[in-house]
């Protein structure tokens, strides 16, 4: 057996043991976001600092203004070695509502289906069970000879509430985070039997209009017709957006757009995509995307502007022959490749001031911008990882994007100039954050012999 | 002395004792909006008939479930003589801020300006010291000879709190309120030395707009680009509302349009009316209305088209991705002419199906639509009217507009199908509504007067 196949082969026979350890940590409550379950977000995070002790990490528990980080790091015996981060979270979403749980959200227990064995619990795909994956894989590399790469480890016990401590905890710590590529397991495969690796997380500027009209709310009665009204001034400026192709009509806006490699699109037309399905899952039939393009370029590769919320005049029941002073609206824009995103600001607000007819003057407020993130498709790292993926699950992994932002990449991003390899074996019907939360066996076995092969890969 | 010149020479003479009643009705604090008052309320009506009793009418003090209503009734010895039904209403705004009142305000004075002696209370412009100007023309006739028409008067007690009772008192009492024609004394002069009739009350439909779109509310990360969004369907139908010179996009809108007549026409162009001031007192610089309108013309006679509120997705503080499943508007139009309303709501709800995206539904809900109210410039009362107040005034009356919609007025023209001559000596400056109102004395007395006349002129 070649070195990769003992380490394969230990995973296998490691499997029971990894259940009951993974078993372990779902029986631990660590809801982050009631303060009722603080001492079992610490009891969690100690449970992993342990663990990683016994596999010869040298692990902490740090404390933070919220629940307490998990660092730990372990070198290869051999030098000149990637060095990877890898980064999940221990603290789960609330178990409510409890009544709508077929079986007690943290008494773990395995399940069968169509599609084979299940683990049941709260956290057992969200981010528990994705998370363990990665340790089982270290644990065969220890228990067969050495790790690849260097690796360090980072969780975290406040995903789900919006990690409110890592900024800090980032910024204060980045010499000891540093490496050469972050690994995150906290996404989807393409199906039970295809893997994916998501390559874009698109960007976001989050910006807010409010148009002054008159120094005063007036009687639509008395002035309506003279008096310009801002409800009509932001309209037009909304309607303006996009043209007759949904393209969105600001000036520049598609400037750093790159079209998709060849390879990357026939996958994507390949794929057993259903638009159809999609839209008509949320009471829709057509999409209302851009005319030229799939629905998954749309959301997944195609930069995009929408209002989120307007409001203006009066707005309860009946009537109110009201002419306001002022109107706003909140618009997001999605960004990917290399859209600037003070570009797309400055854009949006010359397009707005443009807009403006006499006596009417515009408010911005800035909620954020954010660029896209890519992991360039020509990456040594994604080739490696691909071809790995590729020999486990006997399929080429989907090169997927995310139509969401993740902000903690983009953090690490930021703050330590790493890519992130975001590979993960969750499903879309696992049902995280919801009741009776399960992770097939398949992605969990599976999942710690593709970490296997990606560490394996990365090392050369 | 002709019969009129007595009859003026009469409320000449009867200033002092005019000013003595109005005082005795001023200082009955009938607030009508505050329980309190009640028996207040009904004093005043008590007193009016009493009033009017000693004037010769028949009258009653009649319950409704609010504040009683006054009916009076007197024939001319005359045969073949108009009939005209006076309304006016002897409920006040309530007095606070006291604190702001330079006087008690049910303490009536006489106080002067530079513009004369004035009449100061709460009710001295509205509405008492008006509807007193018609009850001294009254006295006069009376005191002299005869009545020069039959005459109808209906007080009513609630017209501060939007007439309750009103509606369901005309439908029981339509015989005995029947007229040839209405006379009105709660509107206002051009300036202090310029009578004003106000010919056309501006009709008012009021619809809502709820633009459903997705099944629920879609997170924008997700579904953005594909999902179509209501808040985009519904800034596109308010921006097509307008054309480029201001004027209303609906197809038939301007149909039952008239242009008015030169002879009007040419007296808006003489009034000295500051469109810039208008403008600036609310912080405008410029008319966003109909680029071919003077300003006057596009409050009083043109029809309008406003958005007096919307709402759609996220409108508090900072942001959320959220794409609504919803999002809705309230629209008015003011009507001028014969526009009718039943057309206008039917064109406006085609033209926001016609702009409904594919998957996108549009629900309506209406607030009411009631027509313009318009006496015909070729009345021979309105004539006879014009003809009397430029005797009294030595000043052609300004032949008015009013941009608002007056309810009871509608409500005597559906119900008993009578026309109204709205005439009133109320200045734009009289603070009515408002701590330290007045009443010029010049109004109250050349008021009185001008009744005189125009009851003797449309008696012929």
């Amino acid at each position: 057996m070649t070195g990769i196949d003992t380490v394969l082969a230990r995973i296998d026979q490691n499997l029971d043991g990894a259940v009951a350890r993974l078993f372990s940590l779902l029986e631990i409550p660590s809801v982050s976001t009631d303060p009722a379950f603080a001492p079992d977000c610490a009891r969690a995070g100690q449970w992993l600092v342990d663990e990683l002790m016994a596999l010869g990490f040298e692990a902490t528990l740090r404390p933070t203004a919220g629940h307490p980080m998990v660092v730990a790091k372990a070198k290869a015996k051999r030098r000149d070695v990637p060095h990877v981060l890898f980064y999940g979270h221990y603290d789960v979403q609330p178990a409510d509502p409890l009544e709508l749980w077929e079986s007690a959200p943290f008494k773990p227990h395995l399940a069968e289906a169509a599609t084979g064995t299940r683990i049941v619990a709260r956290g057992a795909a969200d981010d528990k069970g994705q998370l363990m994956t990665f340790l089982e894989a270290c644990r065969a590399f220890r228990e067969t000879g050495d790790l690849p790469c260097d690796i360090t480890i980072l969780f975290e016990g406040e995903e789900e509430t919006g990690s409110p401590s890592l900024p800090a905890f980032l910024a204060a710590n980045k010499a000891e985070l540093q490496a050469d590529l972050m690994l995150v397991c906290d996404t989807n495969m393409w199906n039970q039997t295809t893997p994916a690796i998501t390559t874009m997380l698109r960007g976001l500027v989050l910006e807010e209009v409010v148009i002054h009209a008159a120094s005063r709310d007036l009687h639509s009665g008395m002035f309506g017709g003279p008096a310009m009204n801002p409800i009509r001034v932001l309209s037009r400026i909304i309607a303006d957006l996009h043209d007759t192709k949904n393209r969105v009509a600001l000036p520049g806006f598609y400037n750093g757009v790159e079209d998709l490699p060849p390879d990357v699109a026939a996958q994507w037309e390949a794929l057993d995509f259903d638009p159809q399905k999609f839209l008509a899952d949320v009471g829709l039939s057509q999409s209302a995307g851009e005319q030229d393009r799939s629905l998954l370029e749309q959301i997944w590769s195609r930069p995009t502007c929408d209002v989120n919320g307007i409001v203006g005049g009066y707005t309860g029941k009946g009537s109110k022959t009201v002419l306001p002073a002022q109107a706003s609206a909140k618009f997001s824009f999605r960004l990917v490749g290399k859209q600037d995103p003070d570009k797309i600001v400055a854009s949006f607000r010359d397009f707005v001031r443009a807009r403006l007819p006499v006596d009417c003057r515009a408010e911005f407020l800035s909620h954020g911008a954010s660029p896209a993130l890519q992991l360039p498709f020509a990456s040594e790292a994604l080739a490696r990882a691909r071809r790995a993926l590729h020999q486990e699950w006997d399929k080429e992994p989907v090169l997927s994007g995310s139509g969401g932002s993740i902000p903690i990449v983009g953090l690490f991003k930021k703050d330590l100039g790493i890519d992130a390899l975001m590979i993960g074996f969750g499903l879309d019907d696992d049902r995280i954050h919801s009741p009776n939360e399960k992770y097939e066996m398949s992605s969990f076995h599976k999942g710690a012999r593709s970490w296997a092969r990606v560490l394996d890969a990365l090392a050369g």
